[in-house]
């Protein structure tokens, strides 16, 4: 069966998410024309919003119906994933996300840094409007992990001793963790402790998935279908999966090249790196470890009641999963 | 009468600051190194510890005496103050604070950037803490607008057209804001509703008048007392109060001068901006303007019951003036 986004996911929630992009519109108020400007052109240039999808989902597949507040959770979220990546692009450094100049690029790194600042602080504010000590508890405490995570990453940049262990902690800060909040927040609101655990599990196991499936493509697929560049994380000497099994996987001459790459950064080695990749196993170990972490989130979901809603969560793991297939 | 700092300010609550001190090591622990080791660094960089210390005054003042979460309050503004001094850094691409390197400077912008969004989530980390739905809206709306003055000063970057009004927008948001949650905070955590206006009146000016001196001195000090060099906001053409002052005290030559360095920054024209600055009065009317702010604020502290902890925040308000006498 192959999947469509839009039908087999979005449309069980397509009017919550048009309510939560108009949300996501009239959070971001300001009198300072410099801030509306950025924040506006940051928000748009949003892509699938898969996060906002998966808490609506999760929402509605808690039993929810009034869907105000989880219109609002949903479009916190999304101002929450719009500031680290204006953050992000500042400290990669980039000048294109998903084929539009960045915050940084358009204006400069001061304003990238301040805004995306600003939008934090604007998504908190939007939160404690939902007036729920739990949900902010979960949030305060997930953010900081997040930022972890990302200096975690940086803390690993040009390492090549990162083991496994310290790449699932980084991926789990930096991508899984807001996944987590996405899905455990609408339970947290919805009043339904039993289910925060299945939809946190469901989430940070995707979360995993679909870090590793993008971790591969960096050395399979080319910049049409995944909006960068193939060899931007070895450009940038992370020692993600593929690089990581490589070096399990390998001796001698191969075992350096990797092990040189991830050090010095930089794409001279990118051909024979990419053909190490493949021929070692690496990329098949890749590939393996994501339909693992696919099965936990599924496994998971089971915990909650069938509905169209945890079809549409199921959906979105498998359609993950066919970008490497 | 001289006002010494430790004797006539600090003394009163001496006990609840070295606590305080404690909870700020205790508050930014990680699981990562890089995220623990520039935490440390940037909070021991530490200056004073004004923002806190007003925070306990101001709650001594509204008779609290479990201190416990005042004490954190306080930690929680410090860390708060110290996230925006490390992206302020990296804004400024300055190297030094306080004759410091930097956090930017000691690793780079990336791990400024981040571990500064650390510290913003880790202070909302323990704000929610502190159970206090009022409290917690307050900050979150007033992180927003801190983020909106820096914003703001950006934008009005080599502008020579801002306004007195518009200059007094900026400094509210980056210097007054934070000073009004230090106290206003403390106000709401005592459950004092009645002495939330007072303290945020008297937080408010006195920020104003702490800023407009910080503004005078980049005009008239030298880099022994102030920690900056002279001619840093000229530099950066910011149109700062002497700047504006000058422009509506004079005309022809002198008034073109003036704009020009606005619009281009730069430190060319600096000794005669120094001088027109002076000879135009605009020292005069910034000197004029700090101490009608410091009235404003001591007026507003009437409305609380005398103590030596108003007796403390009075003396502040008094020191701040020294530096331009």
């Amino acid at each position: 069966m192959t999947i469509d986004f839009k039908q087999d996911i979005l449309a069980p929630v397509a009017t919550d998410f048009a309510a939560m992009d108009k949300f996501i519109n009239e959070g971001i108020t300001s009198k300072v024309a410099l801030v509306m400007a950025v924040s506006k052109h940051v928000v748009e240039a949003g892509g699938k919003r898969m996060r906002p999808i998966m808490c609506l989902l999760a929402a509605r597949a808690c039993g929810a119906d009034e869907m105000e507040p989880y219109r609002k959770l949903a479009a916190i979220i999304e101002m929450l994933h719009t500031a680290t990546l204006v953050h992000d692009d500042v400290v990669d450094e980039s000048g294109l996300r998903r084929g539009r100049p960045t915050a940084n690029a358009t204006w400069n790194n001061q304003t990238a840094v301040l805004v995306g600042d600003f939008l934090i602080s604007r998504a908190f504010d939007l939160l404690v409007d939902l007036d729920n000590m739990t949900l902010l508890k979960d949030f305060s405490t997930g953010t900081c992990e997040i930022a972890e995570g990302e200096v975690l990453q940086l803390q690993a940049q040009h390492q090549p001793d990162t083991n496994e262990q310290t790449y699932l902690d980084i991926i789990h800060g930096k991508t899984s963790r807001l996944f987590e909040l996405a899905t455990e927040g609408a339970a947290i609101l919805a009043g339904k402790p039993e289910y925060r655990e299945p939809l946190r599990l469901f989430a940070g196991h995707f979360g995993n998935a679909f870090q590793i499936i993008d971790d591969i493509l960096d050395y399979t697929s080319d910049a049409e279908t995944l909006g960068k560049n193939i060899g931007d994380d070895l450009m940038e000497g992370k020692p993600t999966l593929p690089l990581i099994s490589a070096l399990a996987n390998t001796t001698g001459h191969e075992h350096e090249i990797i092990r040189r790459s991830i050090a010095t950064g930089g794409t001279s080695d990118l051909e024979q790196v990419i053909s190490i990749v493949q021929s070692s196993g690496a990329l098949d170990y890749c590939r393996k470890r994501a339909h693992e972490e696919t099965e936990s989130a599924v496994s998971a979901l089971q915990k909650l009641p069938e509905s169209e809603y945890t079809q549409a969560l199921y959906n979105l793991a498998q359609l993950a999963l066919h970008r490497i297939q």
